[in-house]
């Protein structure tokens, strides 16, 4: 399988994460061909950014019922590198690739068990106003946050 | 299978119904034992539901940003008779069978295309205030519209 | 909120159960009232009963490719008591209420980290054959599985 | 924002779909943002490629149960132009844009009711073995319908 165009060095890249989440595969999340539905790894993806998030301390705001600003998804990528079935324990693994004024792309790599990489990923979050849709510029203490992880 | 004690008659009880809603059902909604997961069998009972209240003029309010009631789930019961597949077509039918001071019970048929039964169910919706959580009883239009369904 | 009718004496049934398995409610699963959504419960639900028959040694059977009984959803019934948001953490309480020839009557208990008692459930699996779709009646290993389970 | 780097000229890449499904937005792919949530995206192109492969005569042999070659998914890219809320009705649009020798990418276009792109994606569909997980070649008859798919 090719490497995505998102890792220049897969060996390196893989070394990079600190934050990961843990996940068992739910049976309700298989399908007919026996293993983990595709569209299960974006889930995924989720519930770890926003371990992630919170573990860095920027999560709060974003789920208080006064808050004005959300985080909304602007893209995503995931690469299928190996099959997942049902109960296995996979950590999902999540890291700070570029801060934007309003955005940040974030990095994604999932394993299982005998640390091998069964997916990987890439996306971007931009925060926005929920009243006007519109980019909301990251607060100085946000981008702390975010620079900070990245250092790690 | 024994009857599920929500159903008098069953015969009587299948003719009852007047709205449904089309179903096909999904891929992802399967799972390794190849069937669809029990559980998504709530998810069609969702669906028939709004749109049952949607044919009846009782939605709007519900999902408009400014509304102040809400309907949530009492209680939820489903009885399994047939195995259903990927890709079967179905049909999701819905009828009231109790109308409460703020809440309402319906009760549920799945069909397949042939017309067998693969799913029944009942289940209680109550009105509640989305500030107090506290119930709100129907407005006279509600109730008419809840009891007009009734007798068709 | 009115009693459930499978339970006799509510402060008596709370007690009675051994087994649970914790659940973090996650984004994906709330709606756009806010809470999770209603059709969730049933995949939490999957989840611990899956987990309970993991831990009373029941399950290896069933998921290997070669099983030939699997447990089929016969009935499932969840009551709604309180509200749950995203981020709370539960868990999910389950035991054995009867055991039939062929089938296993579960109760269930989500509650939330106040232990206070967010849903209760009851449900009947069925083992069937995985080719013919018949009901499979219980080993003496199995039964005495289950049985076991009721005298903690 | 930015034009997704697999769309050369957006104006003649919107115009090339011929196929599409139709799907409305339910309340239980909602979140607590009051929109769909992400995840759901990838559930939407499942169904619209699935429905793809169905109308060019691709399905019947991957989901019989006799079938040794099955589709998975290689890689899938989602970008999110426009949030979509609850009852919308959309349009998933699914095209080939290449063929290898056992996979084929597909570009997506997800529109809603006013003809406004609200999500682009693409992706790559392997396929494989069920045994073996190795790539299957695509036999002449597969072959051909996927390109006849993309001279209409």
């Amino acid at each position: 399988m090719a490497k995505p165009d998102y890792i220049n060095e897969f060996e390196g890249w893989k070394q990079e994460f600190v934050h990961h989440y843990p996940i068992t595969v739910r049976f309700s999340e298989t399908d007919a061909f026996g293993h983990l539905n595709n569209t299960v790894a974006f889930v995924y993806f989720e519930q770890g950014r926003i371990n992630f998030f919170k573990e860095i301390g920027l999560v709060e705001e974003w789920f208080s019922k006064s808050g004005e600003a959300i985080p909304v998804t602007a893209d995503l990528h995931c690469d299928f590198m190996k099959q997942v079935f049902f109960d296995e324990e996979l950590l999902i693994h999540v890291k700070v690739h570029e801060i934007g004024q309003s955005s940040v792309e974030l990095h994604y790599k999932i394993t299982n068990d005998k640390q091998e990489v069964c997916m990987t990923g890439r996306g971007r979050m931009v925060q926005i106003s929920r009243e006007t849709g519109k980019p909301v510029i990251w607060s100085e203490g946000s981008r702390s946050k975010l620079e900070a992880s990245m250092n790690k």
